[in-house]
């Protein structure tokens, strides 16, 4: 049996410290006889290939694997981009270990040999989709792979929020912001936040308030398929924004609601077979 | 339709402050025609009924709704002794809101109403079965409705415990304890240890460290299907035990294996029909 | 003796629900043939007193006490504008009771007849004078009553900041920002962010990270005779400002310093002389 | 001019691993011929030095200079022991840094080179000193290098204390415990409990409740001069003690009250001239 016979390339645009990667993985998988189709943002790297680059649509549409190359930033656009594709993701962080990928430059030869073999396994992440409601009308909308943040903006005073799951109030909370989390996102802002590490596959949503007012707005863990609502208050005289995995943002005006739900469909991650979660979190967190 | 023909009654022991409210509850129940059966562990209360109360085994066998007077060890000591038959639960909390029950004596009549007559809810939680294995022997097990605390035992020095998660090695904490929690006891020890709120419903377990020697070991949830194991250390010398909902304690030494799963079946809760978990959080919490 | 002949009054400009105190106080004050300077600012309630108002400094050179009428927000701009004068303060919250006052509309008449005949507490609470340094010129500079806080403006990401005190390299912070707070700011949004609470009195400050992206980035206190130099590293690219007080904010350039000093001379406080700070803590913290 | 000619050292009795710390230490002061009085709780590493051991008293009478050589317990006892005398103290470490030395048995002779020609700095760390009262009569005292922690003795269960600074009440304190603790313990337990770091040289105390039952039971700072009164409370049915530097424990009863004080004399650490306290933070608490 044949896995994976066109794959996608995706890699930051400028960023010539993974040139040498790129160009060892393009090698690698040529000589495998494997199709590659290279994101047109990849810029100056697709010089080595002699193509110009293909959009991301097409990238979505006709490959069956999808390797992303590069930080935190370039993993999380990727995935948001890839989303409403039913293809699968399969991770290499830049130079250090991440949350999403224990794949790097170093060993990315040896375990790619498994790989495309069939021995992976195929992990599952839910993303968030949310919404910007203002006089019944959705202004915005975006995906997140981690969180969505209402925050303050360019202050540092307090905004006032009212929070809604499934329609039954909550409470209102003077913060810096709540950050509203997927598992995925609960090892990154989430954790500063003082929020709790999910296991990547729990179906929950955890609600993170950012420097509350009221020491006892202590985070909330709740079913990934609620409805999460937060509406700026309306005596709220404070700038305040709402962003998506720290990458796109949104001013908010009193009143305007966002609502947050769990997206379907799912994120496929291509994981090495030895995945293992707890060891990434051991190394990454230092403990021991 | 007739609701609750045959109905238990639980209550502290030799708490007289209580014994008001239960004999307005037993003059209520006779009057609506319903069969009592009160636990023999009530003492000077079953005075008043003229009867010698009967075992808990009987109630838990012939009644079809029970209900429980008292503060939280004498509904988390209920919960457990009935988890095992199919009966559900009504809480009536002494004087104060209490997490699992927001029906306090002064509105029980005007609750026990409509609940009498069917215009309730039944909730679900879940509880945790846990058993110390020594040298592949079980030597104790135990139920818990809030959580299962391994611990140190009369001394400020750290335990080492190794913690398994479906087998998967997490990590060896140095601590005070390590608090596995329900939903249910995540608004109890386990949040004055740093843990999150879980929504009663969510089938996920929480594991807080409690004074973690490594700052960075953080609370941890997982899927309520999990298998956690806690084995104290074969080079831990300082005395530790094992403590189910702060009420049953058995002594650890090292090698013992705690294994933590949940429990089958669920306890039925009796709610009001207008329950709000978030209001019992607003005025528990003080929020607002 | 006679204390305090010429008194003060300063007010939140367009707050009528103050009317009615300030009123109150003034009938008070001309009954005891004090003579009181209103601060022009106080718009609106100077039509009762049929005068002008008199400027800030002139407050500050005439009076022998200046009594503040508001929230936290009033007090802490006008103990900034008098500090460079020797002019006791004594504040009155509205409504509710503040961390720097125990005197609340209700019982100010109380309070007063005790203190204007010399039965009070004189407290000293330092402040913080912070300058911005950008090549070697300071750029701006201000008082802080609470706390100056270095801070991302505007979006979610981390800044990166380096901490020098006394010279000395203290880490490279990434975060959402850095609260250098005095005592009387601990209880404030230092507080939020995961600080102590330091007695009034003490001479220490308290540097506590805003959602640090190291876990281990815990407050710091350090003695209040401390330069603390926070540096708007480099390379950040994040949008970054410096506040004081959550009240006036300036932009930050990479490589502008913040150089944060405790100020010379000491605000001084008229607390009635049954002041007690822990009774304070207790109301406002809810404690027990 | 000449520094340190009477040289006491202290070793943990047991430790095997230390012996050729030791042996190389001991060569390498008598070829400074320094008169060297090994504490005869050395033990087995006597034998190397052909004599019997001098009892603690004399090393403290006779030198000039005590070097510790251990883990954090036997350095912590060592400064107990030693504090009513006028003898600096070096510590070195075990294999790790440690917060009270930087001097590793890898770079001692490098270090010791510098400081016996004068070459050091003196640094000053107070202890506390505890007194147990029981009806009117002190029971028991001791020093503490670190801490005096009053905490639940063999349960999961919460006690109550009743806290006074400088005989005025705090507030009731319903927790696990409550960690009084120097500058030189806030980097130990009570950092695990969810306190502040104080620089060393500060002048404070600080009071870190462990799990506190009211999550607005916040770490305080108060002056070292403050008296520090820990009362257990007389309704309190839980077994508790107290504990000092986690090595010397006394069981409470209720009513007993715990009278903590800033101990005098002080603590004299001899440290290498490029001593950094910031340096050794950042090592062991892995930031950056």
């Amino acid at each position: 049996m044949t896995y994976f016979r066109t794959i996608g390339l995706i890699t930051k645009p400028s960023d010539i410290l993974l040139a040498d990667t790129v160009r060892t993985l393009l090698d690698y998988l040529h000589a495998r006889n494997k199709e590659v189709l290279v994101d047109q943002s990849a810029g100056i790297l697709l010089q080595h290939t002699g193509s110009a680059g293909v959009c991301r649509q097409e990238i979505a549409r006709r490959c069956d694997l999808v390797i992303v190359v590069g930080g935190d930033g370039t993993l999380l656009h990727a995935a948001r981009s890839l989303i409403d594709h039913d293809v699968p993701l399969l991770a290499i962080n830049r130079g250090r270990l991440g949350f999403l990928a224990d794949i790097s430059p170093d060993d990315m030869i040896e375990k790619l040999d498994k790989i495309l073999i069939g021995r992976y396994i195929e992990e599952h992440r839910y993303l968030l989709h949310a919404g910007v409601v203002r006089a019944n009308k959705t202004i915005a909308d975006s995906d997140a792979c981690n969180e969505v943040v209402a925050h303050v903006s360019g202050s540092v005073r307090m905004i006032e929020l009212e929070i809604y799951i499934d329609g039954r109030y909550v409470n209102t909370l003077r913060a810096d912001g709540l950050i509203v989390s997927t598992p995925t996102g609960s090892t990154a802002y989430a954790l500063s936040g003082g929020g709790p590490i999910l296991y990547p596959s729990l179906q929950a949503i955890v609600l993170v308030p950012i420097c509350p007012h009221t020491l006892t707005n202590r985070p909330i863990v709740v079913d990934a398929a609620s409805r999460i609502e937060v509406v700026l208050c309306r005596e709220n005289t404070t700038p305040a924004r709402v962003s998506f995995d720290g990458q796109a943002d949104v001013d908010l005006i009193p009143d305007d609601r966002v609502i947050i739900e769990r997206k379907v469909p799912t994120l496929r991650l291509v994981q090495p077979e030895d995945y293992d979660y707890f060891q990434i979190l051991r190394a990454k967190l230092r403990w021991g």
